[in-house]
């Protein structure tokens, strides 16, 4: 579970209403239905023209893969695929079938038995790298949607602002009340904000970066799967392999192995 | 038929009404004939000195696109050329001929007939290939114009303001028409935010991710066809081809294949 | 001669005044001389700097290529071109040299002459593809300066409007002055809007799409001349050819030729 | 030590600090605590929410590196190359080991030590190609963060002032409070723009050119490496490595070996 | 020398004094010290961090290159290349020994010294193509730095009119004084505007221009070198560098010839 997002989460919206009531305001001052319709059902309307309903059903799931994830472990994956490597070494690809079997990352598992399976190695590349590139493209998808509500939030905003505006100027009779019109007009605008910065644009880079850890995970075990499979001798799959580890992983390794 | 395109752009319009009409405006009041013609003639003006007359013509066209496709089903033509890879590994390349000639898919028609003919298989991926890049040339250019008028209407919008605002400015002698002058010189802003971000903006999203579709089922296409030609085991097709579909449905085909 | 162009750039400038017109205002009260010598003025000083004279010599030249080109035909193309691959397979390559000195296309000329004469297919798609490759540079270069002037005409409108607001905030003794200051300091960011808006950008956007067709006319001729370079069937060649044109010409040849 | 960094650092925030006391207004008056909290805690949850734990735990580390880095000296690591061919040419490759372990560089070691291990080439390069793209990739993930508050405290700035101008035209009763209340509004914005442009966009601007400098460094030391190890000519070596100078320094040289 | 850059920057600088005088405003109202100070002293201290201290050491030089460049001649070149290929191919590559030494440019010197000298063509080729992207990488740095400054000096103007607006709203106990704090509070937007637009974003785009015609010059001698070691026949030498001319200049060049 990613904490980081829960508790970024929570602590932007205590401080946005800390901020209003220190301010001396009261918090019914910033809520105001028509405008969170504008806002909201607004960007609702204009998601759904824009993506398809797949898309905005799978939303709440994206939403949630911000928060749930497990944490990849490069140095571990690394780990299992010198051991393969030596098993394979030792007993011959065959003896791998086994082993992989109790791994519970598919993608390992159908990469080893593909290669257990004698499959012509560039098979088995063109077969894993094309799912490594399908796979970048649907979380491009994914992050698709959050970047559209990031972009036609605002511009709603924007757009409920200019109704209020117009609204409030065709009508001003009653100076005392060009105040309170402005600011009910200036509500759509700060929610458009907040709806893009506070919520769907961070969860969008926080899924851009996910994605590219999983990347980076599913190279290190194509590269692997690839160095098993052509019998490479286990300390050069390991140095191969830790080419993908920063530097500061690596030297703590090297400590560790050392002591 | 995409309804979600429907039912959003329909909402869209719902709300914005609805939002004029609860802040207590008349409708009237958001209608201003001369800022209409700024904005919708100035947007038609500058698109015909942008595009060609072609693309014009075509601009009808390409917005039905948003509303009407035939849903793409990735697994379906999956399941297609597999099955087209076991009859033709069973009686020959030669017996597809009958069974492509009642798909209605014309690409899988004509890649088929050309695996059927014999044609060099360098060939039949080189003219497939120039096919999908011409195809998604031609979806851009599609798009260009969307994105030409939700780039324009804006602009025009801003111009359409500029020119009220000088012209209540230069005549500020009624400080209490200044109110009304400044409404109508918003208006334009806004018509020119609600054409790009209600109606061209989304539909230029949604168009972009029908091209992405489209494209990945031609993607499978070529695959499959070279697959077969080449006489790959239907197994090998299956799985080469699987890799283009996402995760859930490969669980959810191979848990239907296991019950 | 490219109607759009013409048609469009005179409606839209009726539109903007008709608007001033209509909004009771003078046209006179638009026009400024010092607002136009900085805006028109400062993009001239800047274009200036920003390229060399050369490209500034060649402006109107560019400006007018939006209005006067030769339509482009990819169907009478191929049509010519599988008339050569036929020619060339019934009478031999040498029997093209008279047929090709009637086409007044130069491209076309210079790539069946090198046929004609024997050289190196490899050096004749070398030398083809560089002339394509920079033809498309020296599009770039020359839309260029067209998106240079769309985007310094807007900064020196807003570098302007900034000097008219100072000095008119900085002598505010007569505060039924002010209307009549701001309105005049608007006029420089309006001016500057027009001239992107309405003139250079989409001028920029058409050269962009006339490169483009371009570039696909070049790139069948390349194909083209290749394929009866290498001696291909006629009918290989349409084939080839073909994946060039929309689905719809496509129908539409393939119509005519059932009829 | 990059001393322009920190020198830059200082001299920007003491050329605001004296700009807001010469406009005579005391600095108390720019400081105001929800403000403060509204954008740096603001900006803080943001980054928890698009960022994992882990990059925002070396954020500090990230922007230490503006200020500590050692200079890299292309010019030197030729040298130092050259020298090393030399001796590969002189002695056997096998010499290498000795002057490479004295060497501080990690990422020249390991290449000399695979040479002299007898790694086979294809091999070394694919191991060092591998650790560059990994490494460009860590620098860019480090600048993520940078460029992420650059571009969230800007918003998180806005979004203050929004709040800020509803608060005070919601409960506008007193007139003479109005530009008080509009002053701290606008403070957030100020704030936004300060955190962004003063201190984390310049400094992923110098990570940017330091991160290429690196990338420099290791092109040419693989560059050398593979020149070594395929024996080539010490002073092909030098030739081939001193493209990668700017002519003023490869000038400057040449002068120097002629003197 | 580039008259068009000289004659542009001060043409630009008069329009803008000419266009304050006219307004009837003095040019001393347009000078405030601070905001030149916070501005032109922020820039500077921003510029500090984002670039390293070599970099900003050479902006002089770099800002002199818009000023002092030799004219480049592709034509000229051309035709030395040609006359060297007749060499070439006449008396032998040896015997271009001396004509290459007679050349002004290094870059041909080199390249033609190299083929004299029997060096493998491939490794011409690699040290050649090195030495152009390595320049592409030097002018793309030289031109950052600009860039730079035309990025954050218009974001320190902002920042300077934020400070303005809040110290003037703050003690706006003289409603007489609004006007003129307002003024002085734009001027340092003006400013950065001013710094950014005629100044180094112009720039900018020049050395962008530049910077690709010195590529064009050196692809066209590169192609050039490898043509006569590989000792090709003088007029495809010609045919293939033609390619690299506009249709004007070759068909100018034509006409002569016929002539």
């Amino acid at each position: 579970m990613d904490l980081a997002t829960v508790i970024g989460s929570i602590l932007g919206w205590i401080l946005m209403v800390t901020a209003i009531l220190i301010g001396g305001s009261s918090l019914l001052g910033f809520i105001d239905p028509p405008s969170i319709m504008v806002v909201i059902g607004g960007s609702c309307a204009v998601i759904m023209v824009a993506f398809p309903f797949e898309s905005i059903k799978r939303l709440p799931t994206v939403c949630m893969q911000t928060i749930f994830t497990k944490p990849s472990s490069p140095l571990a994956l690394i780990t299992t695929l010198v051991e393969f490597a030596e098993v394979a070494r030792r007993d011959g690809i065959l003896s791998l079938e086994a082993a992989a079997s109790e791994v519970d990352d598919d993608f390992i598992k159908r990469g080893i038995q593909m290669a257990v399976d004698g499959t012509d190695p560039e098979l088995i590349e063109l077969i894993m790298e094309a799912e490594l590139e399908n796979q970048i493209m649907r979380h491009q998808q994914s992050r698709g949607i959050l970047d559209g509500i990031g972009k036609y939030a605002p511009a709603m905003g924007m757009i409920g602002t200019l109704i209020g505006l117009v609204a409030m100027l065709a009508q001003m009779d009653d100076p005392s009340k060009i105040g309170a019109g402005m600011a009910v007009a200036l509500l759509t605008t700060l929610y458009g904000a907040l709806i893009a910065n506070l919520i769907f644009l961070p969860m969008s880079d926080k899924l851009a970066l996910r994605s590219k850890e999983e990347v980076l995970m599913k190279t290190i075990i194509i590269q692997g799967v690839m160095s098993i499979q052509s019998g490479d001798n286990p300390r050069i799959v390991e140095q191969k392999l830790h080419t993908y580890l920063p530097p500061t992983i690596r030297d703590a390794e090297a400590a560790k192995a050392a002591a």
